[in-house]
């Protein structure tokens, strides 16, 4: 049994990961941090819980008793967190924020496991990609590796209200977000850092440059991810179009062998042959992409759960390789379907 | 026209009074007031009127500019506000709060047209009634006059998100509301104060006091209003269901002639012949309302929309009787279906 | 393994029933039969299921080669079927519909295992409960057992569209049914059947006979249960309200006792020391149940999952209790949550 | 008083358009034709009208009393229609269907008040245009006219469930289309035509051709418009973006001042300075666009309600300019807001 530590464990992603483990065969929970609601059941946090488990939060993390932490905090927080604390060597991380994304002055392996399945299980410390990241990178990577990104990649992309997290807002409210529809950080979302250093990482030497515009200009020389992204409403999931100009015609067929072949030994991520919609992919772990050619014109339609293949279950996923066990041991969740 | 100032202008019922107030063919806004807003457009913070005023909040109140003041403050502020302020004995007051709804040592007139209209076109001060306790009166108002309640009466009653104001809070988070069903103050609704002082007043001496289980004992002598309030997965409206146990059996077709009786006249209270649904009141000033029976048990359905003949909509009815215009003038409001 | 065979698969809980049993550790698919789809994928029509399984519909029903089969016909159509074909007697059934949950001339359990158990776990054939009866009964059984149902009893009960089916009408129209509320089948709904046979059996000989008015008068000796089913705008869930009237007040931590020990040992019902919502159990076969008392009134909320405590997933639970299984089997599941 | 008759008047377009018009201070309904309907009230069909009105369908078609004709038919039949049916000289015909649209061998002005008020105030008959294809051009008509229409223009686009119409379809069942989200008719929506068809009228003779990629090969000579239409999981609306890349870079204020000149005397389309949400043109006429530039890319967001502006409420607002009154009489709509 992996003996498991949550750090962060009342948030959204806290609760999802404790909702996931309880029924993995080979995790033991061992602590379930969080100070606020320490001596509570978890369920009087993530009611759901209720009847699944007594486990209680804790303010305590006997790291010398874990094989793993999760850290589900917020951005910014994993990085503080571990300049005051001292996790021995031994204990493998998960961190679910955006801190250790960007490839810098640490150990931490980019967690996507469709194109780095070898480091993960090697990894001692893992950053587990953002969900519009994920999203996005899985409807480019095939294209990216073959050297097909030459011009200017359009995508846009809407997610549900729990990207945004556990904290009420004006955005979450109710009354403002049933039945409509918005956009937010319109070519800016911070995601854009990950999405381009995979593209780069990925690509031939010889195509071009994916520059990241949160960094570089737009005249830069290379070409652009122009990331529109939307809210949603609705709780769970996200839905990308990337569209992507080819510089001279390709067969569809062929496009579409070539995402065929990319992801035949994917655990969690499927060509569909028909455009499949959203709920598809909600409550689960799976990614569904999708192709369609129109002249140069390259449409993809990626999709997955935004706090599954989006968040926890891809960091369970990644736990799975960095332990050997079975990819998808205790991942195999019933959609919701409806 | 009537001049009139809004105080308590950036919240909910402020702006949907706005809305309201825009068009009406006889009324002039002459300031509305929100302190933290003054300044700004009313578009600022109620974004659909984008392109209908340039109106701007104000944090001037000029009372002796205006013949009407709406007061959209919280509960409970309205009446401390008058302490504070001192406002001109010719200008009216509607209060959208419930500080004056229950008699005392005041002069506000209970303002439900359907059976004080005449009070109310002969007020100053005027209390206007909230939205639970309008659709629940109005289904029970009937009965209550015809000395038929005469058993403990149960009623249930979802109402939208919009019910729990604009501050963002755990129950109004989409993320928890969204496709979610919840039960609240069950049994203990502060809007029982106000539906059991008209059903006492309404009633005939002979029939049963109706106790208002917040002041006094379930188990004192008469009989109870079992009121439980639902919270729905939808912004807009009300649906009441009351359910009345008569002491014998009465046939389906009187009951529903009493109530067709008494809303014959009703500006926007109509019966209807089939078992309405919400949308069929949302967007509008409109109450519907249908009955049936079984054996003993009358089974009355009512629905509004909270906001409009729930709070502003009757607010603007209350004006137009106040000042002798058309009950309806401004509030031909096309609803949304859909 | 147990080798099962269903009958309707390309339905809703046909495709729900799939979903539970590709994952279910001690079971193997042997034929879902279609006639329509013949031949193609499963996730052709549950396109949910997508990588998960390479299934297909048959138009074949190999009866020697199974253990079990599911009957996820619609109403009416489990009888017409037995008359026309032969199933060995070895093989077991469990019905969805409601053909043989009232007893009569034949020799299915009524498969409610909060309260059957043993003949559960003894028969052959098993009648499903329906998705109200499921969760109205938690609500009462503790009750009704007690002998505490000795006046009429208020029920009220939410449903979501996917208890109106597959197939699209006016009730599950989008635009009609989004952010409406509607009620139907008032005091009339055929659940009121297997509800009241249950309460009659349960009851001790002293307690009132509950009339099932669906084929009694309203004044026959006895009492009623007032059923009001209401349409919600959300797509899946039940959340029932019971309000019974005891014949004097009791205390309340009394009457969370009686509930408290009733399901102490139920695998799938758990009380909830705070008021549930929907939510809680969406996704899950759980059901949860409150208790809460003013005077002589009890008020209890109970809420399933209407397309798995509420069909399939209690169906898999009866399964497993039949071939003596552990009855979560197969039942661990992750809720939505959101 | 303009005496007014409907055709198709039991649909989603005919129910909307009776709302309005039954609040309209100069026109008369003298008929609303549905054949199946006829002797039934109308708000036995459109049942929110319950109240407003007493009107009654009919299969009468009195031309000579009328001045004005709608076209609430599906598309296709208003031309078959007019074959069979003799329609007086001096009747005016609004048709809110496709039939007309497109320039050819009939006098049907396209009713874009925007660009064409002039055309519509003088013309005998009208194709109204359709809801997608007026939402979009909304957004680019200030760009097609100064000629930086000349790369090719990516346009995505989401719609409520009401464009889908009256009848029930997999794609509007409630249990399906709740919380989802999905694509449909992939860079070949039926409304390219009509959009291909103004940009190439309004740009300057040395823009380059817009390609109707429905008639034309995406190989010809000239730009595309890449139209990728979603299902949102609302009722009404439409949020469209536009993405133009500019031949070079130009000053953001500069792009904003030319649609802010643009539409400066447009009754109802409006600049936002900020980002608008879709709710805020909801239930009203209006549209609102706003604009952001990045580099030489141009994102335009316009937005309508898809039945009002999108169709039966520009139907009227041509009506109003077709008969010389106030292009806003009747239109002064509430915002539901929430």
């Amino acid at each position: 049994m992996i003996r498991v530590g949550i750090l962060g464990a009342a948030g959204y992603t806290g609760g999802e990961l404790i909702r996931l483990l309880i029924t993995h065969p080979e995790v033991k929970i061992v602590f379930a941090n969080s100070e606020s609601n320490a001596g509570n059941k978890v369920y009087d946090v993530h009611e759901g819980l209720l009847g699944d488990t007594e486990l209680e939060f804790t303010s305590a993390m006997p790291f010398d008793q874990v094989d793993l932490i999760f850290f589900c905090f917020g951005h910014g927080k994993s990085e503080a967190f571990l300049k005051e604390h001292n996790i021995p060597a031994n204990v493998k991380i998960i961190d679910l924020a955006q801190d250790f994304r960007i490839k810098g002055n640490h150990d931490y392996v980019y967690g996507l496991p469709e194109i780095h399945r070898e480091e993960i299980a090697e990894c001692q410390h893992l950053a587990n990609p953002g969900c519009f990241a994920t999203c996005i990178q899985l409807g480019l990577l095939p294209l990216a590796k073959a050297g097909l990104l030459t011009n200017d990649i359009a995508v846009n992309a809407i997610t549900g209200s729990t990207g945004a997290g556990q904290k009420p807002g004006a955005t979450t409210h109710f009354s403002w977000r049933s039945n409509n529809f918005s956009v937010y950080k319109l070519f800016t979302h911070q995601h854009l850092h990950e999405i381009c250093q995979t593209l780069n990482e990925l690509k031939p030497a010889a195509a071009p440059h994916v520059i990241d515009t949160l960094n570089e200009s737009f005249e830069a020389e290379g070409i652009t991810v122009d990331f529109i992204p939307y809210r949603g409403d609705f709780a769970r999931g996200i839905f990308c179009t990337e569209v992507v100009t080819l510089d001279k015609s390709l067969a569809e067929s062929d496009i579409i062998q070539l995402f065929k072949t990319f992801y035949a030994h994917a655990a969690f991520t499927h060509y569909s042959d028909k455009a499949p919609d959203l709920k598809q992919v909600v409550n689960t772990n799976k990614a569904l992409v999708h192709v369609q050619v129109f002249g140069r014109k390259v449409v993809i339609f990626s999709m997955i759960d935004n706090l599954l293949k989006g968040a926890v279950g891809q960091a369970v996923q990644n736990m799975n390789i960095m332990f050997g066990l079975d990819e998808k041991s205790g991942l195999n969740l019933k959609a919701s379907a409806f």
